[in-house]
């Protein structure tokens, strides 16, 4: 075992409440389209549409409103009124501006690391919208570095690893997806903890029985201090 | 005078054509909301909805486009079709996906600076569209550093100077906007220049005569090389 020099962790849904504010846009969404299309599969149509403009728009706020608006313009085939896509805007405005939640547990946690190991911040969206979320979030003192990212794969820690000199082995991530935050830290040789939200988004699931070497599960954040404290003593 | 030790460079107007994406789209936008408001204060009106929306949405094409659908919504008094606002959707990908064109001179002024100092990238908008945009550049290999950043103030330079162990006074950021390329790089104590585009958005415009000490003005980016010379020279 190498020795644990550095926890990250990943923003939305792991430090902070997230998906909550989404899931809550996305039954606004469903309500609004039925009262023109009765019985549309109205999330089956905005996940597609989502997912076809990710390479577009990448992940946040603002392409997700730009998705809402196109997919009520195809399932209405046009009826939809003016009027209600300009709801569908300050729905968006209202997701930017939502006050920043954090989960329970973290500030306490965050400060038994502080003393034994190099804390980092390394979440995925909109630059802007990220940075606002982490001034709001009163945390940003507390890292050591932080790095807003377009997409959480293999070679995006891999280069915010060599970036501050850090070796995967002694790197620990922290984070709600397995696809973003655990699998992709395990590939290139570092250790990640999965901390499940209860919502998930469904683009963010794998199959989560299978969990690797080099990963652990917790149900709670504040479970993550006595398993750095072990991992620190294995080391 | 100090040695001159980094030249950094913005990104759209400076290094690659961006403007002349916005101003063809606006074209189109003006001559579709024409059609249904004659006489309509279009520019006017969707330069003061992108101010209005800044502080929420930030630079970059998504918010551009959220803005042009409120401005039209709003303009029309919500008589636009949901399909016209289908179409500024479709415009707004055509902006992401537009190919990137670079500025003459770029590479045969990077490629001559590149023995002599550090080069810098330090570009300011949406993460994912910038990246794309690098990467489209096909430049990314040429710098020593790259920081996509969501707004250019004196802060924001005195952050990206210190992350790198850099004096501001060998710093030379060379940019198309006053506001966000010069002025503060000089307020941080670096040095600047200023290399005008021939559309530059109305938001970007100062008083162009003033030019401060610490601060240089070049018509076309192939006038950089002599200037740095001399600099480097009289350091």
């Amino acid at each position: 075992m190498h020795e644990l020099h550095t926890v990250a962790f990943d923003g939305d849904d792991t430090l902070w409440h997230h998906e909550t504010v989404y899931q809550y846009t996305h039954e606004r969404f469903r309500t609004l389209i039925e009262r023109h299309v009765p019985h549309a599969d109205v999330d089956g149509r905005l996940h597609a549409t989502e997912m076809r403009n990710l390479k577009m728009f990448g992940y946040g706020v603002k392409g997700f409103t730009l998705s809402m608006i196109e997919t009520a313009i195809e399932l209405t085939d046009g009826a939809i009124p003016a009027e209600d896509i300009g709801e569908l805007i300050d729905w968006g405005k209202e997701m930017l501006a939502h006050p920043v939640e954090l989960i329970d547990g973290v500030v306490a946690t965050l400060d038994a690391l502080a003393p034994h190991v190099r804390l980092m911040l390394i979440t995925k969206g909109d630059l802007f919208d990220q940075e606002s979320k982490i001034a709001r979030s009163g945390l940003a003192d507390r890292f050591a570095h932080i790095e807003i990212v377009s997409v959480k794969d293999a070679q995006t820690y891999r280069r915010c690893l060599a970036k501050h000199g850090l070796s995967p082995k002694g790197f620990l991530m922290v984070g709600n997806s397995m696809r973003s935050d655990v699998m992709p830290v395990l590939g290139c040789g570092g250790q990640a903890v999965h901390v499940p939200y209860d919502v998930t988004w469904v683009h963010e699931r794998v199959d989560d029985d299978r969990l690797p070497e080099g990963a652990w599960r917790l149900e709670r954040l504040d479970q993550l201090l006595p398993l750095v404290e072990r991992l620190r003593q294995a080391a």
